[in-house]
């Protein structure tokens, strides 16, 4: 805080607050629930949460929240006046990525010297390096997404819905101890060239390459992984000769992604690497996204593998490395793993936190 | 837009963008997807909306986004530059509340003379009116909200965790036709008195009074109901006689709040007829909420039936009734029903959209 400028941190419900005091509340809604961390906080020990008075005492369920000034505010109160007295007008404060519009906007109707700035931009690396403690069960959510891709590579593709394939997913994610599901994507056929498509009634074909993307929380760390996989019994000889060359494409560019990560690299370094291998197959136009995200307690945050991105990658930084190639109105293929950065037994490079094969796969 | 002094409405996925186009983005991450409307809209025909690259062909899915100028951007662009570019560098634009900080932030940074105000601020009555499919579509959700509660008046209570309840009400509000669940709150006993406590590993024992709150989206329309029941087999008769008593009370003031939805009340006047009630009865100061909140394709959104809030009820609004008394470490009563304002059938009155009984019901 003191090397961005900082006055304090304002935290709003999700990964932030999940992650400086264990506290979810049950949903979040239009009330103003929020962390105040001054800049002084060291020195002073106190920090205070702004908080709804009907959830006063969800609060104990965080055990983070314990020694806060708890300050809470009633309906029908101006909650941004009452946080506002807890902030220094002249200060600036960084925000958490997802506060809500409506409370932003209060604050600066409250405070109109304050200077707000989001999260991401004052202090990207909040949440970036992971400790031991977190690889561990970053760890542990990755080997539970590998084990419920094993299984879905038993189910019947062919015949069946997307939105079917997506349940049974969702299914053994949950089976293998995630508390939340976040996206299961079953993306086939043409589908899979639209990179976030989500499962819908498409009925699955042999032949079609199928991109499955699925991840969620366990413990409260995340998963995402992509796998895309051959549904077995096409018969279009020269089209399946494509589908595994631009596999092979795929495979090789998530490869040289995850190699890329090596002492001095930055995070650009990355999505470098994995673009070079596309570009040089001649498909580069078709890679229409970064190559990859930070991971923790939440599944998207920084830091971002993508062009401009020069912050150095750092030890127990966890990411994702998920290169694709889409052929629009014919089909899409990536390969997604989560990595952590110089651990203890990798000191110069990366180790994946996703081990299944990323070979292709025909499944039935 | 006009009335407010809009230059337009800036919509981010969530119930406005779910509302004004039928899109729903597969998740919502820190990547921008911004449908812009312009207070001109209706001389010109032209909106836009901008969104990720790789998210473009989602758009599809969303049958409002036909004949909306898609501006897509790429990751590592300024996204903020490229949804500046629509916007009046000088006018004063509504945001969905739910917008992130992040791009709040970002707009105001590329856009300094810009004014954002939020949609709840500058027009809070956007969706606050329903057409009579919309009410339809409420009924519905009403009705299988209340067949999920007479299936789980058939569960046993006592013995079993408050999260094991909360689990049948969750696959009851399935069966009978949600397509995702909110919240089931289950607060037995004690965590009665925390109105938003959510359902954990207490075991309901006899003589609990238990708080069922619970609600989600059928068909894109929400539902949100609160019943107190009372699980037999108590056998402090004072305490049993005190239950019956504040349920009596909360059940009066229920009734009073949808009795205050005369011609010419106002917003609050369901809060101040319900909260007399309460009042009268001696615990007025543990009603520590609003009454009411709106409700349409979230399940919390204005008007909110709240000391303060002079709008006028129109035919139409729609809206949760739901008086409480919270008694520390003891108990805690809820009784919560959506109503439709003035509707063709009760001109001068509200209808219920619940209407499983509101009397103390005893479980096993």
């Amino acid at each position: 805080m003191r090397a961005a400028g900082l006055a304090g941190l304002l935290v709003s419900p999700g990964p932030d607050l999940a992650y400086l005091t264990g506290y979810t509340p049950t949903a979040v809604t239009e009330r103003l629930t929020l962390l105040v961390i001054p800049a002084t906080l060291l020195a002073t020990g106190r920090a205070s949460v702004v908080v709804p008075l009907l959830e006063r005492g969800d609060l104990r369920h965080g055990p983070g929240t314990d020694g806060l000034e708890v300050v809470p505010w009633r309906d029908g109160e101006d909650e941004h006046a009452t946080a506002a007295r807890l902030l220094d007008p002249d200060g600036t404060y960084a925000v958490s990525d997802a506060t809500w519009a409506l409370h932003v906007l209060g604050l600066q109707r409250a405070l109109p010297r304050t200077r707000l700035v989001a999260c991401t931009d004052a202090v990207p690396m909040l949440r970036a390096v992971k400790d031991d403690v977190e690889v561990e069960r970053l760890a542990a959510a990755g080997a539970a997404a590998d084990a419920a891709f094993a299984d879905v590579l038993r189910v019947p593709f062919a015949g069946r819905r997307e939105r079917d394939v997506a349940a049974d997913l969702d299914r053994f994610l949950r089976e293998h101890g995630h508390d939340q599901v976040d996206f299961t994507l079953v993306c086939s056929g043409p589908n899979g060239a639209d990179p976030h498509h989500e499962a819908g009634d498409r009925v699955i074909e042999p032949g079609d390459l199928v991109v499955l993307d699925f991840g969620g929380l366990r413990a409260g760390y995340g998963s995402d992984t992509s796998r895309t996989v051959l549904v077995g019994g096409g018969t279009d000889e020269a089209l399946l000769a494509e589908q595994r060359a631009v596999h092979e494409v795929v495979r090789r560019a998530q490869q040289a992604g995850v190699g890329a990560v090596r002492p001095g690299a930055t995070c650009q370094d990355v999505d470098r690497a994995a673009r070079a291998v596309i570009a040089e197959a001649g498909y580069g136009e078709h890679f229409v996204h970064r190559t990859g995200h930070g991971i923790g307690t939440t599944t998207h945050e920084p830091p971002y593998m993508v062009e401009g991105e020069d912050r150095p990658i750092e030890p127990g930084m966890c990411f994702s490395v998920e290169p694709g190639v889409y052929l629009p109105g014919r089909f899409g293929v990536r390969i997604e793993d989560i990595v952590v950065a110089f651990p203890p037994d990798v000191p110069d490079g990366a180790r994946r936190l996703n081990t299944s094969s990323r070979a292709l796969q025909v499944v039935g």
